[in-house]
């Protein structure tokens, strides 16, 4: 077990790397060139033309005003400045509710962590049981842990105590918040600007008809069955392969581009490249002729395959958009099951139309049911199977097992100074590495179980990744053993077993999961400000690529929130204060200063970096609720085992009564907040129709439909930025401070001009 | 373990009981006078004025025409003759449904009992290991199930294979079967007549307003969100104390008609009563009058409180039935969510009138949500310590156990007779004594938790039921044990070792389970039919009270099928097939001897006999679906366990696959067929409502809703059919060979003077 002396030489690297993360950050992103790294979301939004500095020709690459290095924590300040209503309308209210992910954290474990350190530590403290014990090597965290009481004390009545007092506490929080999180969806929804999908409802599985086209088909049955409100609809078409074409132009074009600006700054010497894979071998070619015609070549065949695309019936995939002439005709066919077979004519809400996950929208229902099969089972297989090469680094992690594996490097770990780095950094360093790779699997497996939209991928993974975490980061840690020993173990252990055999070993962990705080949460959240993958990407495209304005703002990578791989992690954080709030509080103020610097980082980061690629509205809340009740069911099971196992029996009655109650309260909440999340009311339907027949009363909305929801690829490229947000852009419902600052939409080259 | 002489015994019993039964239905059914106890259908449907029979005085009591007699399984085929569609429109999908639950069970067990018979038992019968070992004691029995093949024979292979036929053929007939279910249930429905429930949502939690009423507030808010479809509505009034005064008006009634008859008859006597408790003690007065002023004291009473409730608008409860222009209007009003607080306006389908639990329709939200919880945790502790009961009468019921607690009768037991008789009859009626006691406590939970129909209440009710049979009758069965020790003794085992543990006892239970059918399916199943209750009941009331034709119709009982009860008693006898068809193939065909005779006795009952109180559209078949999947899940579980403890481990991963693919094959059919159970397509809705207007264009549709969700105190008592039921019987939409047959409807009284 880790002394308190490799925790402290751990917490100094871990500070001052962070540290070194922020000042790094501090000094790029007062540098004009990187301007468009560090805020390229005002660029988007067309605020920021340029960077505002005034100087020589230098400072338009270097920062040379030194005062403002002095501040160089003023980014800080700055990013709680904005008032909420403000950032939501800035950012969405995705990001904002995501944000408030950390702020529920600050206010579920600052005022229990007061209350742990006034009644849990000294109770601990004075314990005495390990000072007694001679053969066991303790440390003074262990002290202030549970594990110092002995067994069968009174003191444990405290821990119960405790126990209710830290579940009510979450409870109030946790339902304050869903309430807060529904009234902000609804007055986020209702404030909203008109929007085709409020009109629209994504049909899929549509019949095949012997006599008539899809369309047809999809025309004739709603003009039937929604006679008062069918307005119009848009066939969908399978662009996939066009779409690939596409993309392959544009890198050849990149290509192309970087050859041209070499032969630009360069016209002495033509350049030159290889017909062959990554032009590293085949004849070698002039490269402006040699991309020219390829990029020729290609748009011939994307012609050809945009016309057979809009001419084959056989393109067109059995789903429709279906747009109605209110909002109350869309809200009653999305929630009503159209025909009585319920596998056919399905309808949903429709997602925005740049959330729309093109390729999975034609997928029968019984292939669809196979898949979610076969994805359950392999999630099982991935989670499972995935502990062996965790349980294998981290048995190397530990000294003597490098020592056996590698004798010659003894006298090296065994310095004093060595022995704490590798003791206190590796085993979070190792799991770290094995969760980069995951991300991506997870996705992959999710958009096979065929789900139509951006945001529901989103969430699926999210899930997945929820179950990884838990199983292999929190439960693998706790537990370690080999591979598949832990399934085996937990198969072959009573169901009243398992909480005692994890319960014992977690006042153990707590020195481990503190390194892991600030290794992952602390280092990892002061990285994630510096953008240090984006940064060099620009560079290295603003060198070799761009030539126009335009061509640096595509240049710009402001990334986005990644809800999926993100947010299970900030779980992880809510399981380890829920399970340690009561076991060894002096974990607590390691998760309080993680929320703390994440929150300031996300802000500033929401604020002036990520560009978010859909406004769900946050639809996730239902799921950050569940998974935090998820974690609280753990935590109180785990208390159970370990009291049990400390000679407090009698305390398992009063103890089972907690978990109880949290499922009733989540089952509570779930009826009383969840269908904000999931369903459209009608009387809100009712609301905005009425008030835009009042103000508009000769809108056409088929007009205004007509391309709202057209396979990107048919919209000319136009990926980034489709016509439906540019307009709430111009019409704002709330007015801003900001748009005194602001300058015309698509003026900023002029003002970039007029600022240099 | 029972031998097979034990069996036997208990055969004969049995099966000698049951034909006494059948014996004795055969000749009081074609008494005249039993004619209303046995064939109430009819006369409530007015087709049968009364026994058909012709002769002399006596032979309107006794039936004299002997040659009747010798036919007396005549019922049975009689039972079988009338075709499906018929039976449909005679007694309801209801019925039909619940009698194709028995069919079903012969459909999956037939061919497996086949199989078995042909595959199973000879690879067990040869498998030779009973003989090989001397100490124990075996029975035929056993040597026909999986105990006599030897550990870790390749014989199991058999088994294995036999469980993947069972398990295809299984998912084949469930298939089918839940497709023609929902096929029929959706022809029943857009077959139907018009009625009130078509065009009504009840809407629950109305929210107060300070400035309207109730039913202003209605009215205004579907007038608002619903305007081109909003009809009327009807409030709902807190009628139960209107309720109460009704019914015990009625009570003193019938008392007041007793001893008027009394008088007549004898009216040397003047009857009189005490006017204490029960008539048992106080002072002694003249009971026609004593009655007759207790009525007129009840009737003013009643009024007041009808005048009151009326007024009174604090009668008026938060809830309301809305009637819509349009089936289509009511469907989608039904299918979404009228307001952003989805504890508010709570739409759902309006049961029937005559479905309606009035009781519970003034419920609010957070009340509800406790409620809930309290009544799952009550059922858990129902559930597992009704145990203490029966395992003590169990205990008891072993020879070793009554030998020690009352020595004396030791010489009685040990003959031969007595002991086969105590050991196959006596734990299959303790078990049955319990379970008749449980019912009316599971249904009042059912109703504390709040629902608001009547079908509703059965299928919860049902629902608790079957997880009762299962813990206690099944479980409760194989491992014996006092109370909580099962529970504990689960709890402490690992997740592994309870399928070996339960799997193990299995085929030594065989014997067991082979006379509860007998007791519990062969004669409870002739008992029914046989309805010596309402016999009993029917004689008494009519010597005491009837005096004319309308009272003898109202002295009828005709009863309904108790799903609740019924429905999880034959899941019984489908888990014990699942589980024993692989294990002990001998077991079979006593399950299907039960299954078709309730086949036949039910058939004949529901065409008889029974009259249900409400028509569901056999919205239950999707539980008994899951209940069978559980079934088969629990099945497939237990042979994992058994087979892995004899010494066929290598089989457990074959074995695993299956549960999984059975869950599958839920999650598929559920989403293939469930929603046709639950939801009113929009399609179907639009069909019928385009075909309504083409026929009635004139239609007063608010006159015809006008009254039809008045609470049914207000209807003058008219509780048992109201006028919807009888439209229908005026008008089927099938013309049937009924028709012909069929006398004038409210002609009863002129019929049965003209057949005399």
């Amino acid at each position: 077990m880790a002394s308190l002396q490799d925790i402290s030489v751990s917490a100094a690297i871990n500070i001052l790397s962070a540290i070194a993360f922020l000042v790094a950050f501090a000094i790029l992103r007062l540098q004009p060139i990187n301007d468009r790294v560090y805020f390229p979301k005002w660029y988007l939004k067309g605020i920021r033309g340029s960077p505002t500095r005034s100087g020589g020709f230098a400072s338009t690459f270097v920062n040379l005003d030194f005062r403002t290095y002095i501040r160089f924590l003023s980014w800080m300040p700055a990013a709680l400045r904005m008032p909420e209503p403000e950032l939501i309308d800035h950012a969405g209210l995705d990001s904002a509710a995501y944000i408030r992910i950390y702020l529920l954290g600050l206010k579920i474990f600052v005022p229990i962590t007061f209350l742990a350190f006034a009644v849990l530590v000294p109770v601990n403290w004075t314990g005495g049981t390990l000072e007694t014990i001679k053969d066991v090597t303790f440390s003074n965290i262990d002290k202030l842990s549970i594990s110092n009481v002995p067994s069968g004390s009174q003191r444990f009545w405290a821990h119960l105590v405790m126990a209710y007092v830290f579940t009510f506490w979450t409870f109030y929080i946790l339902y304050r918040e869903y309430k807060i999180m529904t009234n902000k969806r609804l007055q986020f929804l209702a404030s909203e600007n008109r929007r085709p999908d409020q009109f629209t409802v994504l049909v899929r599985n549509v019949p095949p008809d012997p006599d008539e086209s899809v369309s047809e088909h999809v025309e004739h049955f709603f003009c039937v069955n929604h006679p008062d409100y069918y307005l119009t609809h848009q066939v969908v078409y399978n662009a996939n392969k066009l779409a690939k074409l596409v993309e392959k132009k544009k890198s050849l074009q990149n290509w192309y581009i970087y050859y041209q600006n070499k032969y630009e700054r360069n016209p002495s010497m033509k350049p030159t490249t290889k017909t062959g894979f990554c032009g590293l071998w085949g004849t070698r070619v002039d490269a402006i002729d040699y991309y020219a015609a390829e990029i020729e070549k290609l748009t011939e065949e994307e012609q050809a395959e945009r016309e057979r695309v809009i001419s084959d019936p056989k393109a067109i995939i059995p789903a429709a958009f279906v747009s109605f002439k209110s909002r109350w005709g869309a809200a009653v066919c999305a929630q009503t099951q159209q025909t009585s077979n319920p596998t056919i004519w399905l309808t949903q809400w429709a997602p925005e139309p740049r959330d729309v996950y093109w390729d999975n929208l034609a997928i029968p229902y019984v292939e669809l049911t196979i898949r979610r099969l076969l994805m359950a089972v392999a999630l099982f297989f991935l989670t499972f199977f995935f502990m062996i090469p965790i349980a294998f680094v981290q048995s190397l992690a530990n000294i003597e097992g490098i020592e056996k594996v590698l004798p010659f490097l003894k006298p090296l770990i065994e310095r004093k100074g060595v022995k704490s780095l590798i003791q206190g950094f590796l085993p979070g360093i190792a799991l770290k590495i094995f969760l980069i790779l995951l991300p991506t699997i997870l996705m992959t497996m999710s958009k096979i179980e065929g789900f139509a939209s951006l945001s529901s991928l989103e969430t699926r993974s999210a899930g997945k990744y929820h179950l990884f975490v838990l199983v292999n980061v929190f439960l693998g840690s706790i537990i370690t053993g080999t591979a598949l020993q832990q399934l085996k173990s937990f198969l072959d252990q009573a169901p009243t077993e398992i909480p005692k055999t994890v319960g014992v070993s977690i006042p153990m962990k707590a020195t481990f999961f503190i390194t892991y705080i600030m290794v992952d949460g602390w280092a990892g959240i002061a990285a994630e400000i510096l953008r240090l993958v984006p940064l060099v990407m620009f560079h290295l495209k603003n060198t070799f690529l761009v030539k126009t304005e335009k061509d640096r703002e595509q240049a710009m990578d402001p990334g986005c929130l990644g809800f999926a791989t993100s947010e299970p992690r900030i779980q992880l954080y809510f399981l380890l204060g829920f399970v340690y709030s009561v076991v060894t509080p002096v974990l607590l103020p390691f998760i309080i200063v993680f929320f703390a610097l994440a929150y300031m980082v996300f802000r500033h980061q929401v604020i002036n970096v990520y560009d978010q690629k859909y406004e769900s509205g946050a639809a996730f809340w239902p799921d950050v609720q569940r998974r935090l009740i998820i974690g609280m069911v753990i935590s109180q099971l785990l208390l159970m085992g370990l009291m049990s196992t400390k000679g407090a029996k009698s305390s398992t009655p009063l103890l089972i009564v907690l978990p109880i109650l949290t499922i009733w309260f989540h089952l509570f909440c779930k009826g009383r907040f969840e269908s904000a999340f999931v369903k459209f009311p009608l009387q809100d339907a009712m609301v905005k129709d009425t008030l835009e027949r009042a103000t508009e009363p000769n809108l056409n909305l088929k007009a205004y439909l007509h391309d709202a929801y057209v396979h990107p690829v048919f919209r000319g490229g136009e990926l980034e930025k489709p016509a439906v947000i540019d307009e709430e852009e111009n019409n704002p419902l709330v007015p801003t401070k900001r748009m005194s600052r602001r300058s015309s939409k698509y003026g900023s080259d002029v003002s970039s001009e007029a600022g240099n």
